[in-house]
């Protein structure tokens, strides 16, 4: 077939959208170990889960075999408002880095929410409305996620309480107002209106939160008011396969002009968009079809992949979810505040933490002010603002695309282009007063909090 | 043919983009008055607005006989990055309303400076690029206006000043930190940097500003500066032309699946983003080839269409602008400071003035919690947050399909979704809290105002 010229955006049809989710754990050979109880150190069960997980979303969370799992008709109704989302060709980045790479983004930002994190919210929110329930709770940090659910919940006619992490409540009221417009109840966290929030607060009076602190919250609010449960935004594996929505379309797309990646880049904070964006292409791989590099980009201050361990974990800090084999810097771990944006989970998605130990993908880290160079250079030839987490993938893609004009090699790379920055202004003042700074943590911070997970450990 | 089901979001393709733009006046039996000097009353020469604008936009501002005025290649190249729009057929919000009408509207927000806008920047920082200029300067108050022309300017490498009105830059720090994210420098107006700003200071020192007084600092500026032209966002008649792009786009669109609306609804501050939808469709009703009925949506806190006169008036405060003749509420009114968003200019696109006046069209004012209001119900059946001054289109075209479910005639109606409402957040945490209240000024008010333009009137 001759090559078609490609445009400048990629948009599939409505009917070209994909119908199912593609489940890629399916064709991982080797599957991630199972979550853990941690009071027995024993696999969790279903039942475990259904206190917090609205049942659907758990059948999908422990569902390893399954290649493929239907996406709800309703669910697709809801993705057409904002999906499919484009393919861009960043024909205008090419010209400025002067790089004989052809560079693709998928664009996930055009929407309320301002990322991708609606793909699981819309999922979350219809699957809870259909058991009957009448709320949800769940944490945001950056905000996109909070955002995503509130307006699903709104669309499903579902009360949500959002537990925000409160430094981040204070410094984003923006975000804020824009989840009390969908009807969200927004509580900084921690809080008094739970036990974990109480403690911590006696411990920490001045504490600023954290997202695994929220999590604690939003989960003990969940399990014990009546019709309610728990959302969540990133690493577990549910959430991932509703993410994958990303990388069908962008493989559809670019089948269609006959354009295959060479490397396939995404930023890593619990994974989903990652985990989302190169399943299809993952699939190739695992199964033996195709070949493609996969860099996950995370930020130097959080490096969960580079310098994290594979271990057992607590998703949040408070200590009540379960155990989860995962690429983690300790759930005691806390970003250095000078960390802008999301990117500051403390562990990583099981899914690619698993392939990422089996050498599926690599990893990098970046620093946060040639995040920040690399966003500017991107907002002003691709004409987006981008979101601080999405500008981690784009300092990537733009490194491999000068690395192209120096060797001279035409390597094909796609990366996700999460969100746009609109609610992260006070990160770009920063950047552009000059006074943003990078923080990496050192080798002994990060072996102290891992050291506390000792105990958690099952015997080999 | 027949009717081929709509999708949620009709797209059309790169090539089914337009290439001209379509100039309205050449379809207008009896043209707008010419702009006058305001010294002598008599026309203004090429000359006189070479020293404000660049040459091409010029050209184009005076031009009211060509049909159509080719798109620069380069201009469709910008285009593309964001464009084209999407038209969206609007079926969760008629579900929600139970209406018989089907309700589309064509989405101008999906771009970083969140509106329509960058559709006339592309232009003119276009145009001054090719001409040799090296900066730019404008006002902005609402603050789309400003990022749009930032971001233009950014892509061809032109410097630029922005005059913030005061108000708006202390009330939208973010807003600022985009503009000077793409490079250009703001100066809260009015400032200490052009003699109207100083006389304006001396007199009142505590003044908010206003978007008259900064569009007169932005001219002072440019007139006096070498390689320097003033850049306008709204009004003028080449803006219009610019715009004209929406409603090619809306109209190519509906036309592929044989929709034909019956009423067709902008908000109108300036008028050019109304100007631009309807071109089209108004151009077939100049023509006799058509019937639509046009609605122009303001606020009732500044109602020009609906309350103002049909006279010369200035553009600006400090009185250095050619005079226009249009629905004004005279240039020296200032809206109550509890408005809220853009759509705060005293005056109307020549172009529109003179259709409204000669019949083609309707007007109607809406009172702002009524605004918020339906940008609420919007928000949470479609998805996107919208600007406050797109919503007061909303508010109409829910009115209208409201009236539809009364009287069971299933209407057609097309309106102007120009932008979003991502900056506007601290508006919706008035409504969300309850604080939100409307203006509607006096007969008084806007009598005074308009006597000041006595002496500006040329003989009959």
């Amino acid at each position: 077939m001759a090559k078609q010229p490609i445009p400048y955006k990629i948009y599939l049809s409505e009917d070209e959208m994909p119908r199912k989710w593609y489940n890629l754990r399916a064709d991982m050979k080797e599957k991630h170990p199972p979550m853990l109880n941690p009071a027995t150190l024993k696999p969790v069960t279903k039942e475990d889960l259904k206190h917090v997980f609205c049942s659907a979303v758990v059948e999908q969370e422990l569902n390893q075999t399954d290649r493929y799992i239907d996406i709800p008709d309703e669910i697709v109704s809801f993705y057409k408002m904002y999906r499919p989302s484009p393919i861009v060709r960043a024909y205008c980045l090419e010209k400025a880095l002067d790089t004989p790479a052809e560079i693709y983004y998928k664009f996930e930002g055009n929407n309320t929410s301002g990322s991708h994190k609606l793909n699981s919210a819309a999922a979350q929110a219809y699957y809870a409305k259909q058991e009957g329930l009448t709320s949800l709770t769940t944490e945001t940090g950056a905000g996109q996620w909070g955002t995503a659910l509130a307006m699903a919940c709104a669309f499903y006619g579902l009360d949500l309480t959002v537990f925000m992490v409160k430094v981040s409540s204070e410094q984003k009221p923006h975000r804020k107002e824009v989840m009390r417009t969908y009807g969200a109840k927004v509580v900084p966290s921690p809080s008094d209106t739970t036990e974990t929030g109480r403690k911590i607060l006696a411990a920490h009076p001045d504490t600023g939160g954290s997202l695994g602190c929220a999590i604690s919250e939003a989960v003990e609010v969940a399990v014990n008011t009546p019709n309610c449960r728990y959302g969540l935004g990133s690493v577990l594996d549910h959430v991932v396969l509703h993410q994958s929505v990303i990388g069908m379309e962008a493989k559809t797309a670019l089948d269609k002009y006959g354009v295959k990646p060479d490397i396939i880049i995404g930023c890593a904070g619990g994974g989903s968009n990652l985990g989302g964006l190169i399943a299809p292409f993952m699939g190739e791989k695992l199964r033996g079809e195709a070949d493609y590099r996969f860099i996950a980009v995370e930020p130097a201050s959080c490096p969960s992949l580079t310098r994290g361990k594979y271990m057992y974990d607590f998703g949040d800090t408070g200590h009540i979810t379960p155990l989860m084999k995962m690429y983690t810097l300790g759930s005691e771990f806390m970003p250095s505040p000078n960390h802008a944006g999301g990117l500051r989970y403390h562990g990583m998605s099981a899914i690619l933490s698993k392939l990422y130990d089996d050498k599926y993908m690599d990893a990098v880290s970046v620093e946060q002010t040639a995040v920040f160079e690399a966003a500017e250079k991107f907002a002003k030839t691709e004409g987006i603002l981008p979101a601080p987490e999405s500008a981690h993938a784009i300092r990537v893609a733009v490194d491999e695309a000068l690395k192209c004009k120096e060797t001279g090699k035409k390597k094909v790379i796609l990366f996700g282009l999460t969100g746009t920055g609109y609610f992260d202004l006070s990160a770009y003042k920063k950047y552009n007063d000059g006074d943003m700074s990078d923080y990496i943590p050192t080798d002994e911070e990060i072996e102290k909090s891992l050291e506390t997970l000792e105990p958690f450990q099952p015997a080999e």
